[in-house]
C-alpha cells in the first residue's frame, strides 16, 4: 500500500516537472518569422517538444540537484536542454532507423521529407547549446562550463553507440556478444538517459567543486550505466510484451527493425545452427518484407527458449546494482534517509522495473 | 605587377594558416578504439576534414584577431572549429542536396550510406562545441562564453538559411525575387563565411569589451554580409564559366541540382511566360533526368539574356560596398594603413574577385 502511494507521487511529480521543463523550452524557442520558409522551421522545431514523453531525463536532473543541497530552479535550464537533446536526436534517430511512427504521430521526415527533417535536426542541436548558454545568468560561469563539458561528453558517447547499433545493421553483423551488446547500450542509452543528467544535477546542486564531489561524479558512472542498461532491456521486453494500450508503440517493432536486444543474443546463442539461420534470415529482411507470421515465429522462439525470462533477470540483476551503488553514494555523502534520496531512490526502482 | 606579388603573399599565407588549422584539427579528433564500430566512426569524422579546402573561414578569423591587436596563437582554436562547422554541414548538406561529390571524392553518405553520414555529421558538430570548450584555457571564461555565444548565433542563422533553399526545392517554388534570394545566402552562406569568422576574430583580438568594439562589431555584419553575397555570386558564376581543370567541381552542376541563382532569378524575369514554363520545366526535372542538353539549353538563354554579367554586376556592387565598410571599419578604430589592414583587405578582395 505505501509502495503505491509513493508511485502515485513519484508519478505526479514527475508530470509536474514535466510541465515546468515544457514551458522553458516551448518559451524559449523561436515562433514566428516574416519569412514564410523560417515560420515553417520553427514550426517543425517545436514538433517533437510538443509531443509529451515522461521527462524523466529531466527530472532525474532536477532530482539530484535538490538532493545535493540546490535549488531545482537552479537546474530548470540544464533539464530543459536534456530534453532538448533527447528530441532533436530523435528527429535523427527516426531517419537513421526509417522509423515511420514517434509517439503514435508519423515521424518528422515522414511529414516533411528527409532533408528537411535532417536540418531540423541541426537546428534544434544548435538551440540546446544557446539554452545552455543562458545558464550564465542562473549559475555563474563556473557551472555553465562543467556543464557544457557534460553535454559535450554524453554526445560523444551518445553518437559511438548509435555508430555501434547502426553498423550492426548496415554490416548484416550478428554475431555479437553481451559483452558488445552492453558497451553499445551504455554509449547509446546509459549515458543521455541517467549518468549525464544525474552528474549535472551534482554539479547545479553541489555548491563548489571538492574531491568528495569528484569521487561521487565517478561513481555515478557506475551506477548510471546499471539503470540504464536496465533500463533499455526493460524497454526492449516492454516491446515485446506490454499491454498495446499502455505501451502507444508498435508491439514487435523490434522485431520488424531487426534490432539486436539481449533477447535476440540469448536466443541466438541457445538456437540450433539451423534454426539459428533461419531466424538470422527473418530478422535480416528489409522490414518491408517482413511478415507478421516471421516476428511472431521470432517471438515464439524467445518464449520457448527462456529469452525474455532472461532479459528479465539480468535487467533485475543491474537494478539492484545500481540501487546498492545509489545507496553507497547516498551514505557517503550523508544524505541517507533523507526526503530526497527516497523519492529519488523510488525514481530509480521506476525507471527499471516499470510496466509501460 | 604589386597586386600579383601580394596575391602569391596572400595565398602563401591562407594555405600556411590552412596547415596549422588542419594539424590542430587532425590532433583533436580522436583516431583508433578498441572497438571496431568506433574505430570506423573516428575515420569518417576524419574524412572531410582531410580533404583540403582553401580554409578561408579559419583564416579570416586569424586575420581579424591580429588586425585588432591580438596573438595569432589565441584565435587557433576557434579558426579550427569554423572549419570543423563547415566540415560537419557538408555532410549534412550532401546529404539533403542529394550531392555524389565533395572535393573530387565521392560524398560521405555514396561511401558509407546515409543514416551514418547522418550520425557522423552530429558526432562532428558535437566535436566542434568541444574543441570551442578548450579556448578556457588559451583566452578564459568571458571571452570563451563570447565565442560560444557567436557560433550559437551562426548555425541559427545557416539552418534558417538552409530550410529557405530546401523549402524551395521541396515545394517547387520558383516565384522568389531577389530580396527572397539575398535573404536566404546571407543566412545561409555570409553569416558562415565571413560575418562570424570576422566578428569572432575580432573579439579575441580585442583586450577586453568596449562600446567602440560593439559598434565596431555591428558593422561587421554590414561588411560581412556583403562579402558573403558577393562570394556566394562569383561561386555560382564560376558553376558556369570557371575552367573546369582549376574549379574541381561539375560545371553547370548548379543548373543539374535546380538550384536557385541569381542567374536563374533574372532569366525567369526576363523570359517570355512561355520560354519562362520551359525553364521552370527543365529546371525541376529530377536530376537523373536532366539531360546535358537540357542543361545546355539554360545556360545558352542565361548567356543570351545577359543573365551572367547581370549577377558579375551585382556581385561587384556588393564587393565595393564591403570594401568602403572595411575601410570605415578601420579608420573609425586607426587601423588604417597598417600591413595587417593591407592584407585582410586584399583577402576580401579575392574572395570578391576570384577565378576559381
Amino acid at each position: 500500500m505505501e509502495s503505491k502511494i509513493e508511485t502515485v507521487n513519484l508519478l505526479e511529480l514527475l508530470s509536474a516537472n514535466k510541465r515546468q521543463v515544457d514551458k522553458i523550452i516551448l518559451n524559449f524557442l523561436p515562433d514566428r518569422h516574416r519569412n514564410e520558409e523560417i515560420s515553417t522551421l520553427y514550426t517543425m522545431m517545436r514538433d517533437y517538444p510538443a509531443r509529451g514523453g515522461k521527462g524523466l531525463r529531466g527530472s532525474i536532473c532536477l532530482l539530484w540537484c535538490e538532493l545535493f543541497g540546490g535549488l531545482k530552479k537552479n537546474a530548470l535550464i540544464t533539464a530543459s536542454a536534456l530534453e532538448l537533446f533527447q528530441n532533436w536526436i530523435l528527429i535523427h534517430d527516426d531517419i537513421e532507423d526509417e522509423s515511420d511512427l514517434r509517439r503514435g504521430l508519423p515521424a518528422l521526415h515522414k511529414k516533411y521529407g528527409t532533408p528537411l527533417a535532417i536540418n531540423v535536426g541541426d537546428a534544434l542541436h544548435g538551440k540546446m547549446w544557446e539554452l545552455l548558454l543562458k545558464n550564465n545568468e542562473e549559475v555563474g560561469r563556473e557551472q555553465t562550463l562543467m556543464i557544457l563539458r557534460e553535454f559535450s561528453t554524453m554526445l560523444n558517447e551518445t553518437t559511438e553507440g548509435q555508430q555501434m547499433e547502426l553498423s550492426w545493421t548496415a554490416n548484416s553483423k550478428w554475431d555479437i556478444d553481451e559483452d558488445d551488446y552492453f558497451l553499445m547500450v551504455t554509449k547509446k542509452a546509459a549515458w543521455y538517459t541517467c549518468i549525464s543528467p544525474a552528474r549535472m544535477g551534482m554539479i547545479l546542486g553541489s555548491p563548489r567543486a571538492s574531491r568528495l564531489m569528484s569521487e561521487l561524479l565517478d561513481r555515478t558512472v557506475k551506477m548510471g550505466t546499471d539503470v540504464g542498461i536496465s533500463f533499455q532491456i526493460i524497454d526492449d521486453v516492454l516491446n515485446l510484451v506490454a499491454d498495446q494500450k499502455k505501451y502507444g508503440k508498435e508491439i514487435l517493432g523490434d522485431i520488424f527493425e531487426g534490432k539486436r536486444t539481449l533477447m535476440v543474443i540469448h536466443l541466438l546463442k541457445n538456437s540450433s545452427s539451423s534454426e539459428r539461420e533461419k531466424i538470422i534470415c527473418i530478422l535480416s529482411k528489409p522490414r518491408s518484407q517482413k511478415s507478421r507470421d516471421d516476428a511472431q515465429f521470432v517471438f515464439e522462439r524467445m518464449r520457448t527458449l527462456g529469452s525474455i525470462e532472461y532479459a528479465r533477470s539480468v535487467a533485475k540483476k543491474y537494478s539492484k546494482a545500481a540501487l546498492r551503488e545509489f545507496d553507497a553514494i547516498m551514505s557517503e555523502s550523508d544524505l541517507e534517509g533523507s526526503e530526497q534520496a527516497k523519492i529519488t531512490r523510488s525514481l530509480i526502482e521506476y525507471m527499471t522495473e516499470r510496466d509501460y
